[in-house]
């Protein structure tokens, strides 16, 4: 298992409900790829959302997140973190 | 205070060393400017480092790296979080 952080764009204006909506819906069905998203942050003014997740593997972070109905082109792992 | 994630880039190779030397510094001044880093997640492949703050301003956040020694120029405030 890594640590990934993935970088959304284009979603000006999401709401602090909407945030949650997204991340509840990712917790829904993460475990069918042994993914686990931790945290999300989000900037409604740029549209830029970044996710926390741990998961064996980007493509498994890919698959969650389309399936959810939220696809993420930029996936980046960070094995370091402080 | 606001919620900062901040990316700096060109970081290629660091290791986990310096991700903990880097944050320890901006932890030793980050009083001055009333910043707290919370968090910080690496990838040395692609050289990004993400940050996460609480800070009064994106500028507290870019003088405190900069005083710190790794100045950034991407400060992007995240007011939503889950």
């Amino acid at each position: 298992m890594a640590k990934f952080m993935d970088v959304h764009h284009g979603m000006q204006g999401i709401t602090a409900e909407q945030l949650s909506a997204a991340h509840r819906a990712d917790l829904a069905i993460e475990a069918t790829e042994k993914v686990h998203f931790e945290r999300a942050w989000a900037d409604p003014r740029s549209g830029t959302v970044y996710c926390l997740s741990e998961a064996p593997s980007a493509e498994a972070v890919r698959k969650v997140h389309e399936r959810a109905g939220h696809p993420v082109e930029e996936i980046h792992p960070v094995p370091l973190s402080v």
